[in-house]
């Protein structure tokens, strides 16, 4: 069945109303026909099947059949905080975390990014992201779409370290903190098979040229902990989809 | 220090020649000068300092300080084998997995592959591929550049699988075995520090449209175990960087 996002407004009690690109999608690329069904998600987590009672110019009406528990959901968040990247890597950042499992996106900009955008092209930049992470969604078959925020500065990121259960920043060092070591044994008071509020977990990705040291001190602060993904040196956009997945893959949502 | 990866005729027992583009960016784009210090490796393992002796036309000449010992190569060999994606995702795979640590590339055709190549733009994209296998190693501190196949039918695939310590096939079904149930305990023969050969672990990945009933249960004949990534499904180039994240991962390499 196809899935769609659809806008809370438009997602009532009954009946859902697919309306935009996505009736079109559905209407002149699926060409559904009355009866056929459709999943539709209210991108937080609501999900339902519904038929379709209405083929209108622009419009499809469908009779919610049945409700869903979204089930393809991680039960930990993950919050991906990536330095803005030169050219269209945060594009391919939001659609591949997307994909794997990420909840929320905060681009942001700290002593090395290079990247700045005015304010009107920082809203085009989250409107097309945006549009990146519903789709990547849809694609893979969730019933949430992450959350992606405007470009943060490197203060009010560090203000919300603080509101994460664990929050890490990647950083190359001497014998710094592995990754694996750091995730290990996080959440041990979480008792299998227990009910626990769910757990969120904040991963910092610094720009093409690194942290400064004044900023890794900052971040420690702010208590963040320093960690290393090994020895190879991965660029920056490579680096985020590969820590996503050693988080989720640790707490067993990657297949285990 | 800046790399190269020297082709072994040019890296003698005192000294190395570097050539070619990477000439060009030694003294173009480098700047170097006589007495500058650079990472020489053969692509195979062999790697040491040297130093610049002498500046030509099209060729620098650099006497060797110092053997090193190659220290970011995984101790376990992965062999990537994709079907042939659309576009230009197969660059995407190899210069991704080649940061994450992929010893090798096997591009296949499976019965649902869209992509075909004639002979001619087959060896384009082998010699293409192989670049940016050089390219992302360099750019990782790698001392080994991953071998790229020229494109395998499906025969021949299941043929080599016999070939590796453990091969997967990433395959969605009800109640399939979860990929990190299927890693570990996978070689837990190799006691903690004691030497043991090198494993290696293949890793098959399907095409858009995915692998037919047919070729999961000849896969399954061939001793390809069927894994499971998770709920969530992932672009056939996204299953790629995952599936080796989680192997590099879960034995210890990617930070741990």
């Amino acid at each position: 069945m196809q899935r769609y996002f659809i806008p809370k407004e438009h997602f009532l009690d009954t009946t859902v109303r697919v309306t935009g690109d996505d009736a079109h999608h559905l209407t002149h690329v699926m060409r559904a026909r009355i009866g056929d069904r459709i999943i539709c998600s209210d991108g937080s987590g609501r999900e339902a099947i519904a038929q379709v009672t209405e083929m209108d110019k622009g419009m499809v009406v469908a009779s919610i059949i049945e409700h869903v528990e979204p089930a393809n959901e991680p039960r930990i968040d993950v919050w991906i905080a990536q330095s803005l990247p030169k050219g269209d890597k945060m594009d391919a950042v939001i659609q591949k975390c997307t994909e794997i499992g990420a909840a929320r996106f905060i681009p942001f900009v700290s002593e090395r990014t290079v990247v700045r955008y005015d304010a009107k092209k920082e809203e085009k930049r989250v409107e097309r992201w945006h549009k990146i992470a519903k789709e990547a969604a849809e694609q893979a078959h969730r019933s949430r779409i992450p959350v992606v925020e405007a470009p943060f500065d490197w203060e009010r990121l560090l203000h919300i370290a603080s509101w994460a259960d664990a929050a890490f920043i990647l950083y190359e060092k001497e014998n710094g903190l592995m990754f694996r070591d750091a995730l290990r044994g996080l959440f041990d008071d979480a008792a299998p098979g227990g009910r626990t509020a769910k757990r969120n977990v904040l991963i910092v990705i610094g720009p093409e040229g690194g942290f400064s040291e004044r900023e890794i001190k900052e971040a420690e602060e702010a208590g963040l902990k320093p960690v290393s993904l090994g020895k190879r040196i991965l660029r920056t956009e490579t680096a985020a989809m590969v820590g996503l997945t050693c988080i989720l893959y640790e707490f067993g949502e990657m297949g285990g």
